[in-house]
């Protein structure tokens, strides 16, 4: 009997791990291949970065609470996240559609809105893609190519000991608006005549049906002068993210817990829902906001930008992520996948 | 009550048509967007192309009998050709993956040996995507970029009248092959003792599950010097991509039933399968051969290529797009697609 090995067993880093070990790339202008928010690729001229993600229906999303014209919008900012994450540029779009017979034409036509709306907002084209049948709901698969001058574009491996760590907007909203959702979708499977309660809890609701990339923050940089040393987009969740930067630079990293950026609502969400809201904060994800590192001598330019929170520091003991709790102690961060 | 319009009553080319249509461009760095095999990007000292095709189990592919090796080595080959049918060259590939837990981890390996496979032999590097769980089975989208200079970009809107129509390869052979496949999938479920009979049609089967991009063509096409006046690769079948190109170039074609290059096996298998081998050739699909347009003076450079068949001509009568019967009779060419 062939051996089987379940997927579970490896869970999905080590999934995900055990593939890319086995891909060597061989091409002169393959500047950088998997490991990063975005491949590299050189054109000469500047670099060109090359990303590409998937939404399942069921699995990403859940339709009987997600607009239509939100997700298409989601579908293509989650993207864009990927691009701004390497301080590039994003240029065109392609869009894969598999639909079931269950959607209208009306329901692609939303979609499309959403799609549009956000190409509209991130000064992108679609310019492909392909349209099929689907025998299980709706699977957008998004790919995205941008630009960026070759003296301007931030890796996640280039963190350096002493460099200030910052983090965009605020983190954990998405994942309690999520819960929010889910919770309100169970009342109504239970009782069909209940009006979903999610007053009060417009913004962490909107974190997670409506993320936009952080393109703005892309572009303030550039204007203030300031070239991360290393930045990701924080989708995984800070706690994820942090990891693969400082273990892809090989370096540490102190998060200070009172430094972490956290909606007023997102406490209020965390307490109803009885969830911590540093947890949220630390593990929650798809919050596509930009984690990033500047050299100290930055500090001036950027701690004005009322978008950019000072979290905390890089260390030479990559041994050590942790957090610093208001308490003084220091809690090692760990990171959560599907599994 | 909202109005609901049916995907079914458009069909799939009046669906992508009606996407396609609000879908403006609008960076200058946008040279094609929509409409052609691939997205053609400006990079100031080439062009850039960006394509994207997505393969779902149980629509395009069975895996009671497609090897999981095939499969990854299709899913990038179908892509390249694409890249191909510009007249470009394949650079590098993004693969996200959906995968329900029936698949193991031994079956994720195959999978990946075959889309190496494919990597090396069309000298491309894959450099990024996405993995996740699906509940539906198999997904798996890929994205190409490649490159071409300025000066050799073939598009299909660029046929002249009296230019010679050619193809590559032989067509109809993996539509036949995926016939045969299905028979035998049939026959085995009604009685698992049977063993499944395709002696005598590798070539077609091997047609269906591991068709190649033409990559060579095009290197050989620009080894003899000669520069296609349009071409688009067959995936829909000869009649639809004719159809393509004569429509976007506003051009008529007649193509001659007796210059369609069809295999011996694909005869034999039509046979078999009571299906006209001349609907095979122009209706089948997946052929992945590419159809392209030549002036008369390049004649002489290609006649002796044995991989490419002069099947007819372009003429200034768009309304006119036929096959002329070996019995001198002028057929209109009809397309199909999914509904």
């Amino acid at each position: 009997m062939e051996a089987r090995t379940e997927i579970s067993s490896l869970g999905e880093f080590g999934l995900i791990k055990r593939i890319n070990q086995g891909i060597k790339n061989k091409l002169p202008d393959t500047i950088k291949g998997i490991g990063d928010d975005a491949a590299v690729i050189d054109l000469d001229t500047g670099y060109g970065l090359l990303t590409s993600d998937m939404l399942l229906e069921g699995v990403h999303f859940d339709l009987t609470f997600f607009p239509l014209k939100h997700l298409g919008y989601k579908a293509i900012a989650v993207n864009v996240s990927d691009i701004a994450a390497m301080n590039g540029i994003p240029h065109q779009v392609t869009v894969n559609l598999g639909l079931s017979n269950r959607f209208s034409v009306e329901a692609i036509d939303e979609l499309y809105e959403g799609m549009k709306a956000a190409c509209t907002d991130y000064n992108v084209d679609l310019v492909g893609g392909d349209t099929s049948s689907s025998l299980s709901g709706l699977l957008i698969s998004v790919s995205v190519f941008g630009k960026v001058k070759k003296d301007l574009i931030t890796y996640r491996n280039t963190a350096k000991p002493n460099d200030i760590l910052c983090v965009t907007g605020d983190l954990g909203a998405a994942y309690l608006g999520l819960q929010l959702l889910e919770r309100e979708k169970q009342v109504f499977l239970a009782n069909p005549n209940m009006q979903p309660e999610l007053e009060g809890n417009d913004y962490v609701i909107q974190r997670q049906l409506r993320p936009e990339a952080r393109m703005d923050v892309v572009y303030e940089l550039a204007e203030a002068g300031v070239l991360p040393t290393a930045m990701i987009d924080v989708s995984d969740g800070l706690a994820s993210d942090l990891l693969h930067l400082c273990a892809q630079s090989g370096v540490g990293a102190i998060v200070f817990e009172d430094r972490l950026p956290i909606d007023d609502q997102t406490f209020l969400a965390a307490t109803e829902l009885q969830i911590s809201p540093i947890t949220a904060a630390l593990n929650g994800g798809e919050d596509y906001e930009l984690l990033f590192t500047v050299r100290q001598d930055a500090y001036e330019l950027i701690k004005n930008n009322p978008k950019i929170s000072v979290i905390g520091y890089v260390t030479d003991n990559k041994a050590e992520i942790a957090l610093h709790t208001k308490g003084d102690n220091r809690v090692p961060i760990t990171a959560q996948g599907w599994s």
